[in-house]
């Protein structure tokens, strides 16, 4: 009740940030991809505290285990289980959250929810730890997503008030997107890093934090793909990314934008060219009617700024009843979008081989190898 | 594969447009609720093309059938089936959508989707129409929910540019809520009701569309409900949201806003009072972790112009394989935000219910219903 | 939370005996599929009342009304509403049964289920005519198996202590089953027939009922469909058959009588012909490891006699808590074994599309259809 | 796609024999109960492979590490993810499966449906090995249920043609089954064990096997538990029971014996005393309609003889295309059936667990426990 998601492609996700290990499970996989070690410890790193200035420095260590469903390095087809262990788990840190509330957390909800039993030790079920099995899971789906020539990649939209170029939503390319995927802080106009990194260094030198929007493109997804009316595609990546901590909102194509724009400019014109049928404009991100047009499909995810910060807080001690004060000690990141680039990247290949099946079948994905000459 | 949402109360919808009928399954529902018709007709009223400026005035009358599932006015437990003849099934109007693909419309998409068998007649089941069902859905669970007194109600954001005032979040009253419901064009700010008429109706004029943004609250939604990591009360919603034809983003809290705050002022301060534990602001939209904190629930959607349009429009003939002009012709609304408003209500309404049965389940529905004092 | 089967194809069945309708909704079907309406009819026809000496003169119209998802004749792949109305709703027969609680029949769990706010008149929702829709859900299926020629059909293996012939489960041919599905009284050895109407008949003198078991084949179910370890064919198949009343017991292959044969009896060993491997016996029912095999998949189902008999029996009366005599009024079947022949089939239909679904997705069903010639 | 089992409470099973490790993680559970590890280690034990005549001297050492969702001896409501590592991965004896279909196993079935791509080493995924998980799943379930007063527990009813005594279905108590779960070969009338044993024995010396039924009761079950018309409790535990390897039948009550009695026989007649309805007799397995009456619910399991034999075999040999001949080496259990027996007290345990969910919802289990003074 919670933490499984999909219907073709089934992930369960576990662990606590200081309990033993965290990890999934990855129901449903087609047979027989190729899955390759370095591309998952690639993207694992992309999600991992980093030294830089943005970053904890934090030890982890997400050295990933797989206990089953890989066999001579193919997909068996069974699930596959990958852990991993928590190595720094000195929770001295955290002693007083038993008691002090902290704002933006789900200490409260997560209290309440589950009747104060939930490990509460660096934030438990409930710390942005629990993405790292999300990276693998995504890194696995993404995979097998290359064989179909369908690539996902996201850049820093916005960091505060210094926005990024966006996509230029009909003319979105692999190369681009790999490119991106190889950035610390993924952005199309490159001179938007330093001033995304000073904004984030001045938050933290005051005590603070600073969120973001990531703006994320998914090329090569046929048209066809989604079924109305609930299971579309807009509402499978929306349900998935509203599971990453943090996320307060999700748009696809101009998003809220659309509503300022009169019918006429909104309206994607179609055209056909060399028989295949395309849309002059994609302000619908790629969807209509929550199927795909064959047009990159494009949607952006509000990130709030990280909500353990330095400074003091009013709160409330759950122990003694009464009103209190609170300043978050440890190491936290002063922004966690860099690090949400690559957990975006992972849940929407999750949730777009999901709904990929529902079109291909097992039968279908094998087929499809066969015509990549696999 | 598609039609069927939820996990506890599982609703089936179906229907074309130009077919026999509409209607919905409900299922899962506790037993022994009072249902009040006058309820039903209400809110299938306020999504019932109306003579307003804003809405068509195609002769679509909403009158339910209630085949199952109800007995001496009150919930038996077993399946609710309603079902909304087709009564104005002209179709005439829509003779040249076999070849020309709609702008902004499942046209295209839906045709790859299905193969080219899909009903195409007044968009088949991609119609508005199949948000009667909807309504009709939202309405019984609202009722459950109000034994609960849990409220649910909206206002209109924006029309185009133009702005009603915002819920002031920490202080939404069940009056308000029930105020907006009466309202046609619900607003905060009354006065915008006469600017939203005029920016629609000059759209019309210009045989154009407008969108806008819908903001709705829950309010008396206890705290501790939603279960991370994939069934939060974020993902429940926003997957049956992006399920209403033209919503394309949506967001909660101060949503993509909060990108914009740094974290000591977008955390929610807690405090206690008389023994009960409140935020002091409400950014985080009555939701940490994906779990709700008892404070309101607030987000937005935002809803695209009309799709359907008298201007000109380039597009492509699917059967010829070539470019072709098209102006959508019949009686379409030149803006749908005011009618989505109940479809909005209606299904935030079956989402809670959905994630109040994992909390409650059916026995703690008997219970609170003898707490209630029926 | 009940009344909804299925994963790619899903099924939502709902109604009450003596409401105005009982229907399904039939969601995730392939587009592009002919129905043929003829079909339909003779399978609804199967399970009617007849005239016959098993069964009731009860006046049950079984008109269906197809609502959705049916357009020129063809599947359009969004969901099949299909209702059947209540003509017969005469619910004086059942007057006392508000108070009396029938023993075999699901009064009492159903109460308690319920808290008493169930449709009791004719069973409701429990009502042996709650098959009918899914009879005419088999009937869209069996047809779209039909394409793949995969064929369903079932004998009568026995009434009472009276055995038919069993099917030889490695030469099932297709002939055998459509002939057995355009019998009466379904069996292998024809002199069974008057035999089973005999017992039958004393039965029903003796103001008695008798059950009996069903023997079903699945023929043309290619090798390798199912998924391991909770989606296999067997847990499919067997939760979908003790969803239809009466049903107590459900055995695959020898079943039950395997555990009196030595492994080395048990084990069907496999040879090779022409390419196509086959195994020389078939008492694992073509399911090896919840995956078939390819050979015919075969399956037995207990049929209780039927509960409503018109012997005086000891009960209880509810409304007064105290211990009464009933006697069942109304006329029933005094057995129901022929007309659950149809139902059983119909649910296997269902099953087997679906779990094919995950194999051939719906793209696979597109282009079975081509290879078709259709 | 299949590994997946539940709706409220969901396990995900995964592990292949000879990876690294089997495990499990359960979703879904409430908060708050203690799970004691004692408890655990005995269920692992009854499933262990014993020294004992009917089992294989193989060296499992079924060592569980909980990676998650216990914290402080409770459950935390977040996922429980457990491991058991496989030490003794010697593949050796395995070898020439990789040509040679061991017939009675998956091997042809999985080779089909996985591509050949399966870890077919000790039989991968099919392996009995695989219900090490299910039995720890099991555990922790009936850890929960016990609080509520619920106990199940089961004997080997017949092994070959011998025959234990069948539970007295109306008046089976807590500490029979409790004794039953204590006995390595679980039988009521105790003369039984020697009998089975023999016959076990005699089969290894014919190089042969031999399978059973197993009994099983549940009681303190409330009635009114289970949803019609689909999720009800027959199919619920049937769809898990023929998950586990070897069952092909599985029946509830008399079973197929209830076809062998007349209506006025099947029919259990109800009688109330001090307030409380109970039946007289229990052919019907406790439930009617799908739905528990508060009765005892008793199934019985047909668990196929072990397909491994030492005798040699007809079948195929994959990789050359042509017929061979196979003698299964390695040690084999001549006789499962005791080892199922543990694996189906625990997978009945799952599945009323996730039943029970509907009915209480996680704050009814919370109002539970305070109600059992904890």
């Amino acid at each position: 009740m919670g933490s499984v998601f999909g219907k073709n492609i089934k992930i369960s996700v576990f662990g606590e940030s200081h309990g033993p290990a965290v990890g999934v499970v990855i129901d449903g996989l087609p047979s027989g991809f190729d899955i390759d070690y370095d591309i998952i410890s690639k993207e694992m790193g992309r999600r991992k505290p980093s030294s830089g200035v943005y970053s904890t420095s934090r030890n982890e260590t997400d050295e990933v285990e797989i206990l089953s469903g890989i066999n001579n390095g193919k997909t068996t087809g069974t699930p596959i289980a990958a852990i991993i262990r928590n190595i720094d788990r000195k929770s001295s840190d955290y002693d007083e959250l038993d008691r002090l509330l902290r704002p933006g957390h789900a200490d409260f909800s997560g209290f309440i929810r589950y009747n104060g039993y939930n490990d509460k030790r660096g934030s438990g079920h409930f710390s942005g730890r629990l993405t790292a099995p999300l990276v693998f899971a995504g890194a696995i789906a993404a995979q097998i997503l290359n064989v179909y020539d369908i690539t996902i990649g996201s850049h820093i939209d916005s960091i505060y008030d210094a926005h990024d170029l966006r996509f230029d939503s009909t003319k979105i390319t692999k190369d681009q997107l790999l490119m991106l995927r190889s950035m610390d802080i993924p952005v199309n106009d490159r001179s938007c890093r330093e001033l995304f990194l000073q904004i984030i260094e001045e938050a933290r030198n005051n005590s603070d934090s600073v969120g973001g929007i990531v703006e994320t493109a998914i090329i090569g997804i046929p048209a066809g793909i989604g079924s109305p009316i609930f299971e579309n595609v807009e509402a499978k990546i929306s349900s998935i990314l509203f599971s990453i901590p943090a996320v307060k909102g999700v748009e696809f194509g101009e998003g809220f934008g659309i509503t300022r724009l009169y019918g006429s400019q909104a309206n994607d014109s179609f055209y056909i060219e060399d028989g295949n049928i395309y849309t002059k404009t994609n302000h619908n991100g790629g969807i209509n009617g929550g199927i795909t047009n064959g047009m990159p499909v494009v949607f952006r995810t509000a990130v709030k700024p990280t909500s353990s910060i330095a400074k003091e807080q009013d709160t409330v001690d759950i122990k003694e009843g009464k009103n209190a004060k609170l300043m978050v000690k440890g190491r936290h990141d002063a922004c966690i979008v860099p690090r949400a680039v690559p957990v975006i990247d992972a849940v929407a290949a999750v949730a777009v081989l999901d709904i990929l099946m529902d079109h291909y079948g097992l039968e279908g994905f094998n087929k499809g190898r066969k015509h990549n000459g696999k």
